[in-house]
């Protein structure tokens, strides 16, 4: 069987090796030249993007910006998955906040803007702490304003002044005091079949993922089947398959949605080593239409992200459960390097490991780590 | 990190698939061509030979059947690990046998043979229930010829008669009266660190390997103590780095070695799923220098071979805790074409679980999974 990705990052080279094993050769699209590429080596394959279509079993996507023109013949050979309109939601705010709202999903109120002068209604109508966020092609906290206090508002007008609102509009919303960011990885196959992971904590630094921890600390069963049925109404009103990421805040025992990424995710790679069956091994048994594998977690687990740096010590794998992952890539500042998986038998243990996983790393790099295994040690078990 | 390994079959393969998240990119060679190839699509690299061994970090094997010409190229480079004694020795039994008893290490009863009338001297000393095995290149039960009474003896001479026995000498052993086979999966480091998986049991059907069961049920402390000792002697004594399987025979509390593969083993696959750090990702921490993984067992698991078939269902996924590794490989009789990985919380759920697998499989190829299923539902919690 074969399996094309768009996209050929970090993502597409861990289904690679998810799928082998299941005698599923992964191929991926570099979306920036239309070449079909091997994941792991990103040396061009003989074939070109036509005849990989016409010979893969099915067609997926490591990211959400893929070109739409791209995605367009994707969705006619009726080999995509997820779908052309969910991997949009994911690509557009406007979607997203439609969807949400459509299905009566919690989400943080807010209002569209296509014209800038609307600003001043937003603070009207919801208060003058404010997330401004352009609709499309905004990640890891790229193309976001905050609005601290109605004084700041020309300041945010003059920063905006230059983006054109009718073919991007903004996403204005209600700043959200929450008391942490959840998320939950789940996957829904073709007969509709859902199985979940536990929720995980993820602590972000300016904007980006750099610890997950999983299943979150503290959840109580109502809170985990309060997301759990969360994604179950977003998966099965986007007649949804494939893994599918929900971001959402906690506040108190309610979840608000922050985010959908249609495809897997960040925040479930501690699933390679911390459940039976991965994240990547899981999407692709669902695109594929293969029975979808064991979710539950074997223990607590952490991921940590490697963002912006290369020289660490290996050593770090003299620490029991810490598994390293390596992508491969050049180092750029602020670019995901790899990862950092640790299991354990408690959170405590937990703590221990990320502790001692600090004596190899550099401290600039991992801000969230210490503090993170810190608060992990004083779980009680 | 680059490791070039000399054989390109399903080992390297998974070697592969445990380097890639380390950073670690390996090539194989095909040794009946002398050619660098990748080793899941097993298409040329575009380097030759002496290049791939130029750049690589280090080298290795996944078989002990490597022409010497080339191990010793191989040598001179002070890259290989093992080393190419090691390598040597799981080829040639003669030179097991002497290394067995050099660090007497137990084994059973043998003698040498390269003159075929001194099989009736084998007789008087070992006793007239012999196997008979040529020294080099058997496997799998190939080369090897039992005799159970002094009267098969004429007829034993003749099919050996047109072998060189000056070339290949004939092992001849007693053959032992044992309870069952046993496998003791290892790893040492360059630093002398030696971590062993627990004992796994095999269980055989016309000389191939079909099921393993690990931990091996049934197994004292005292008597995986013992394997341990066995396997610290061979590997220091063989100032050996990487994984070295050895196979062993029970009677009573007593252990027999019976073969040493020195390399990933067929016994040693349930680690993928049963075990933290699989014996593929140690074996390549040892060759390139980094710590080893934690070995010990999640819980029971099961290896099952899928030998000489390629049609069963794909539900065989549905059993949680299940997972497919398949080698890409044209179907051949008798070959190995890929292994499930069954792991579980006890022995008896474990039974259970291979008690479904049966209903994916055709019968007459898995003939040691229904029992196996029925003994390990059996086993008391």
């Amino acid at each position: 069987m074969r399996v094309l990705v768009y996209g050929a990052g970090q993502l597409a080279q861990m289904m690679y090796l998810a799928g082998c094993p299941l005698g599923i050769e992964v191929q991926a699209v570099d979306v920036g030249n239309d070449t079909v590429v091997h994941p792991v080596s990103k040396r061009p394959l003989d074939t070109s993007l036509a005849q990989a279509i016409e010979s893969a079993d099915a067609l997926t996507v490591e990211f959400e910006h893929v070109p739409e023109r791209l995605l367009e013949d994707a969705s006619k050979t009726e080999k995509l998955s997820p779908s052309m309109n969910a991997i949009l939601v994911g690509a557009d705010r406007v979607r997203e906040k439609r969807l949400l709202d459509a299905l009566n999903v919690p989400n943080a109120a807010h209002q569209v803007v296509t014209y800038i002068d609307e600003l001043e209604d937003c603070v009207s109508a919801l208060g003058d702490k404010l997330i401004i966020k352009a609709s499309r092609d905004g990640y890891d906290g790229y193309g976001q304003w905050r609005l601290l206090e109605e004084g700041q508002l020309p300041e945010i007008k003059q920063a905006l002044s230059n983006l054109d609102l009718n073919t991007v509009p903004l996403v204005v919303e209600q700043m959200v005091n929450f008391d942490r960011e959840l998320s939950l990885v789940g996957v829904r196959d073709k007969d509709g079949d859902i199985k979940v992971y536990p929720l995980a904590e993820n602590l972000h630094h300016q904007g980006q993922l750099h610890v997950s921890v999983a299943p979150a600390p503290h959840v109580t069963d109502a809170l985990q089947k309060k997301a759990e049925e969360i994604f179950r109404v977003l998966a099965e009103g986007m007649n949804y398959v494939g893994v599918l990421a929900v971001e959402m805040f906690q506040c108190g025992e309610e979840l608000l949605v922050n985010e959908l990424a249609p495809r897997v995710h960040n925040s479930g790679h501690w699933s390679m080593s911390g459940s039976d069956t991965s994240q990547f091994e899981n999407h692709l048994r669902a695109v594929v239409g293969l029975p979808l594998g064991d979710t539950s977690a074997r223990g607590p687990s952490a991921m940590v992200n490697i963002i912006g740096c290369s020289s660490f010590s290996r050593d770090l794998l003299k620490i029991s459960g810490c598994h390293l992952h390596w992508y491969g890539k050049t180092v750029r500042e602020k670019r995901k390097m790899g990862h950092i998986n640790v299991t354990a038998d408690s959170y405590q243990a937990l703590g221990e490991k990320l502790e001692a996983l600090c004596q190899y790393v550099p401290n600039e790099y991992f801000p969230k780590l210490g503090k993170e295994a810190r608060k992990l040690k004083q779980i009680e078990a």
